[in-house]
């Protein structure tokens, strides 16, 4: 059927998904099927507004350029689709001629989808609805990663692994370094700075994710030990961090020295700085806490390159299943198990990824709760891709007469 | 004369602290009056311990790699030479025959190469002792520019321009980001990141420099109306900030809504932090806070390839400067006036450069003290060089009926 196609992204950013925005052009623009190619100006929010990019008419320079450009350039929000929403969307693909409809983003994402498009097909409205995957957080069901994960992963990594050459050599100043990554729920981000680590005393030491409960002892033991085998200890936490109480570690239920502290959200509360604080506390080590926050999802610089080419290619992939007569489903990746990596496309139904959220599986934590399996690391690698190799002097020391 | 060579890294290290080294040694292994090449391990504490590398037997591949690897090979220290040390310095001198001393430091590093050297020079031990400058914060007299800065203040240009064009596009959710750099007396690796400008809407929108005075409403007041204009803000500030009576932003004197908050050095002190709250406070918009601490100290993938290239040439240049009869000065670096960049190497008396620290000159600062100006740009610019170039989509909307 011939119409117009609607691009929106929702949600958080990523460093890619704009190549995934670019996919979705190219291969509309590939179509004379699809006419026009619009785009939401701050997803659904903004398109209940009328706020409608025109995306036909997009030079061949800026198309370029947006794969390697970090945000949402259609603009994003994270509005929840109400039921009452519903007839006011179709009245604008009415308006608009919908046919095609492709949104980029995470779980809630996927479940607006879902609910558009089976709106429409109970109305009567043919419509296409194809979900586009994204989130750092890597926690969609249905596919084996999510495009954006790989590079905050590789963010984090380089982050942790940089940090790490600096830390040891000021270990003689300073004895820990803590590094707070996104990450409510799922521990992957924290899990893929492992990657990291090329010699038993490199950082990062011990990553703690949200997977498991935090133990404030047991963590200054963990700490301990480093600093005892190695003279320094880098530290990786979740900022999603809870105590088996379900307390967040971000809510720090310590009193420090100099009052009564109680870091709330609007304080700043931070799972790296509640640990920083816990740790200087029980040994009077010197440290320090990075929290990058938004920058592993912006890092442009930085990404994965096969994250891009991933991101562009669900993009290009999420128009051919439309126009092959899919909908109300999910481009996915799929990974042939084993080495080297080898990666396939596929759909899944958009019911199957909605709303719930992946963990890391148990086989990939290790027993202690404080790292990660080789499991993991295999499963990691090729996403994350090569890190610079770096090296330390070779231990050759003057003898002492 | 001939004899040895000892080598040293003091204070934290930058991302090409270690070029310098790879210079240093080059140098020395040119000359066939330099016998050995002895490296510090830990700086001046280690040294004091006869903790002693021999750089003669490391091999090409190691150097090799050492020029993109950050940290500080040798080990670092932040050992205050009392003049007790003095004597036991001169007999290990005496011991390993070191006539040539090279120290890759900031400030302080720069008074003990000047302590070491005169006392040398009073008991009749011939020594040329030279400095290579290193500090991130560029704040060392003598030398247009520090080896480590341009690196460290390209990282947090890359951060704030990126992160920026993230929270453009998230602006119905987030209205604001805070970036902290290091920077404690001086405001130019705040400053950097001005580079990240491009267009009048672009991050950062407000950039505060130890240099001026904190002011809490004012500050309000400038976040306000950038949000008014842009729908978001982006805000650097310097670790070191202080309000008009010296009192640490840092040191937040405020009560946050859940109870007595005194943040203190070590509940995790940070201006970032400080100032996040006080908007989240004063009028209810969410952001996040981003504090990077040491990334930008060790970010060897982001480096500036210009500054990578002169630290090499600082260590290459000091072996020079001590062959040719020169001692107790530092390598410096002489910038051409104007376009097209251009700087040779020179060297300044060590008691020139020691202990003071540099801030940025009054005219680099805007009058408002919120920003910085045309002249601090261009002097920024080349150091940091070209930053991504990303896109905005052209803003073609569909028309109304």
């Amino acid at each position: 059927m011939k119409g117009n196609a609607l691009i929106g992204q929702s949600g958080g950013p990523t460093a890619v998904i704009n190549a995934s925005l670019a996919g979705l052009i190219e291969g509309a623009r590939r179509s004379d099927r699809i006419g026009k190619i619009l785009g939401m100006n701050f997803g659904i929010e903004g398109f209940l507004e009328e706020r409608i990019y025109d995306l036909s008419s997009q030079s061949g320079e800026i198309l370029d350029k947006l794969r390697m450009t970090p945000g949402s350039a259609l603009g994003s929000c994270r509005y929840k689709v109400g039921d009452e929403d519903l007839p006011r969307i179709l009245e604008l693909f009415r308006k608009y001629d919908i046919r095609y409809f492709f949104l980029i983003g995470g779980n809630d994402t996927m479940d607006t989808i879902h609910r558009v498009e089976a709106y429409c097909r109970e109305k009567n409205w043919d419509l296409w609805g194809i979900g586009i995957p994204k989130t750092v957080d890597n926690d969609l069901y249905g596919t084996d990663h999510t495009p954006g994960f790989p590079s905050a992963g590789r963010f984090n990594a380089l982050c942790v692994k940089e940090a790490g050459w600096l830390a040891r050599d000021m270990r003689r100043v300073d004895q820990f370094v803590v590094y707070q990554t996104i990450g409510r729920d799922a521990g992957w981000l924290a899990a893929a700075t492992a990657l990291a680590k090329d010699g038993e005393g490199d950082a990062p030491h011990l990553i703690y994710m949200p997977e498991r409960p935090f133990d404030r002892e047991r963590f200054i033991a963990d700490a301990r030990g480093c600093v005892e085998r190695y003279g320094w200890v880098s530290i990786v936490v979740s900022e999603g961090l809870r105590y088996g109480d379900g307390t967040p570690v971000s809510a720090a239920r310590d009193r420090d020295n100099f009052g009564n502290v109680e870091l709330g959200a609007m304080g700043g509360a931070s799972a790296g700085l509640s640990v920083h604080r816990i740790l200087s506390e029980a040994t009077g080590w010197r440290g320090e806490f990075q929290i990058t926050e938004s920058l592993p999802m912006s890092g442009a610089d930085r990404v994965s390159p096969l994250d891009r080419e991933e991101a562009y290619q669900c993009g290009l992939r999420g128009v051919e299943a439309a126009l092959v007569g899919e909908t109300g489903v999910m481009i996915s990746l799929v990974r042939e198990e084993g080495s080297p990596y080898r990666v396939s496309y596929a759909t899944v139904p958009l019911k199957d990824t909605a709303v719930r959220a992946k963990a890391m599986p148990d086989h990939y934590i290790n027993e202690a709760g404080n790292g990660v399996t080789p499991a993991c690391l295999d499963y990691l690698r090729p996403l994350v891709g090569e890190l610079p190799d770096f090296v330390c002097l070779e231990p050759i020391f003057i003898k002492e007469e």
